[in-house]
């Protein structure tokens, strides 16, 4: 098939596009180095070397003999996006390429107004070229378990019966967002369902919990094929965060109560699930969504695994409950379905402390690459509140 | 109070400037004149002949003694903005500065990037400059009635109780928009409400419904002060656009089965609703949809009520079930609520004959200025499919 990944150079599009060569698709990535180039302007790097892309696709034909096709672009660019759009025709997109922090969205207005644009704006060329030159392509879209937010009933899978005076309709699932940067993904969801409904575009939105980890089959085989691994506050996930914060002798920074409970998903399961969603497409005119995560967890029961595995391998270590930058509910309801892709055939890794200890295992040989002043986080959700406690 | 209407040289702009003003506010108006550019590049424009923003202000302040500011640039121009905004310290920003017109985001790739670049971004910048620069300005934002769609249940006011598996929440109305432009006034909305969550600003976002009608009693003080009127496929809503047909002799363009059912008020009433809005502001962190309109009627109905009121007054007119250039339901129900700006107080001007007769002899006053290629809808929601029969 020929398949097309968006953000193929990123932490979790660089295995995927390994993965979809690895099985004999024809892929080809897009990416624009913004996430590289965020970095360098923000003094933060990967914790693990990466290599530049070009490098990277070498390695991988060097050690799989399969090539994989890149350009080098903003999908916000519409001229560059419709050429990669003809010249691929893809029959299924992955699309990754957004920015993807919330606390990135949140320092400034100019970086708020960047997430929304690159990302409403980029996904809404992408619809018109998909309609006018691949209308029958399958866009495998990555949104976020965010845009939900805690509401006090169960979250359903994209769309929830409501009954109301005596009447009844299935509507999309409300959405109460928690950043500027969630609040884009749900601008997308709505763009994506009407591009389905009046244009007859196929979409699977791939609702994604927090996703861990740092090695995938692929990229386990060589060095060179490693995946970025991000730590700093802006774009390391909570679990890797805190593996980091252990390995270097930082208190994990529980954002206050730390009761906040998402759903969360090794990167393999990631890669098992956009697969899942290609393999088994959307029909034509179909927006459905799936829910992307394998378990649930506080924050809290997070830090207390790290903790605990941590203390294993002789790393003893504090949890430190700093004022939350955020706005959000530190003690909340919260049971999300998620049965549509394990009824595709997921079958989820699971989080132990086996997992964690060859986490913090990776991450002490690259210790002395460890930037300490990217860890405690500094935006704050209202502006002029005081900086978390140290 | 002081008080900044972003798109005050628009339809309901002006007039809601002039009432604003009359009533002894200290008003300010910005305008990027894009109404007037997007007329110009498509060789349409208003059916009343508009002077422009300095002279309709000269106009007024000639007739009522009173003085309006204008500030002329683009929302989406954040330095610009900021300017206004410390400028101006508004207590209440009245904001209509956004594309307005659902086939015009449908026409192309560009024109859906530009309406929703225009309003998403330009209203993102609004509201950190109100969190950093007036944050207990009010804001009353323009949505429209049509955000939600029409879905089989009873449209609240913005949000629905939901009970779901024993559970309850009261959760943002879901959304289901019928084109990009709608689309764009749903991701605002998401917008304002967080930031009302968030930063603690305070919004009333009125989900206005189809307005029509020529005049207000500012208006109607002076011919250089009448606002603009327009009627063709793009700008023109569908009441006004029927009785401009009636008046030149062209069949009125039922789109299908006429079924379609929309709420509707005058423009009278628009200005009656900003003004209760504005007198019961929102609190400080609140954010409240008042459903903006004062009667419901299908598109058959108001065809069948301009084709009697034209008769009356010498016109024949036949009604002319033209093949949908949209994708929507011509059959539904439809049943919103709209108490809220009742309860303030709201005396409604209802839709009749008389108003109709008096729309069709202003129009005539103006028949030599009606540009007929102007007329026919050609703006097609599935781009390949066969333009609509005349």
């Amino acid at each position: 098939m020929r398949v097309l990944i968006l953000g193929g150079d990123g932490y979790l599009g660089w295995p995927t596009a390994m993965r979809f060569s690895a099985r004999g698709h024809e892929v080809s990535v897009v990416d624009n180095f913004s996430r590289r180039t965020w970095h360098e302007r923000h003094g933060t790097d990967s914790l693990t070397p990466i290599l530049d892309l070009e490098e990277r696709i070498s390695a991988w034909q060097e050690v799989s003999g399969k090539e994989i096709r890149s350009f080098v672009g903003a999908i916000e660019d519409a001229s560059f996006l419709e050429d990669v759009i003809v010249e691929t025709k893809p029959e299924a997109v992955i699309h990754y390429g957004e920015q993807p922090s919330a606390p990135y969205s949140m320092a400034s207005r100019e970086q708020a107004v960047e997430t929304q644009y690159t990302n409403v704006i980029g996904t809404l060329n992408l619809l018109f070229f998909l309609r006018d030159h691949a209308p029958d392509c399958h866009l495998v879209k990555l949104g976020t378990m965010g845009e939900y937010g805690t509401p006090n009933i169960d979250i359903e899978e994209g769309f929830i019966e409501i009954e109301h005076k005596g009447r009844k309709d299935t509507l999309p699932f409300p959405k109460m967002p928690g950043s500027l940067y969630h609040l884009s993904k749900v601008h997308d969801s709505h763009n994506i369902q009407f591009a389905c409904r009046i244009w007859g575009l196929r979409s699977t939105d791939l609702n994604q919990g927090v996703v861990y980890g740092i090695e995938t089959d692929e990229t386990a085989q060589d060095e060179r094929l490693c995946t970025r691994f991000d730590y700093d506050e802006w774009f390391g996930t909570v679990l890797n965060r805190f593996c980091v914060q252990a390995v270097v002798g930082h208190a994990l920074t529980v954002y206050g109560k730390g009761g906040q409970t998402r759903g969360f998903l090794n990167i393999r399961d990631t890669l098992q699930c956009v697969e899942l969603a290609v393999e088994n497409p959307a029909d034509a005119g179909e927006y459905r969504v799936f829910n992307q995560f394998t378990e649930q967890f506080s924050v809290s029961e997070l830090a207390e695994l790290v903790q605990r595995s941590a203390a294993e391998v002789g790393f003893e270590i504090d949890i430190d409950n700093v004022e939350n930058p955020r706005v959000e509910s530190e003690e909340h309801y919260y049971n999300p379905v998620h049965t549509k892709l394990l009824d595709l055939g997921l079958k989820p890794s699971y989080l132990g402390d086996e997992l964690v200890r060859s986490m913090l295992k990776t991450i002490e040989r690259h210790r002395g690459r460890v930037i300490d002043s990217a860890i405690d986080p500094r935006t704050q959700w209202k502006p002029g509140a005081p900086a978390a406690a140290r």
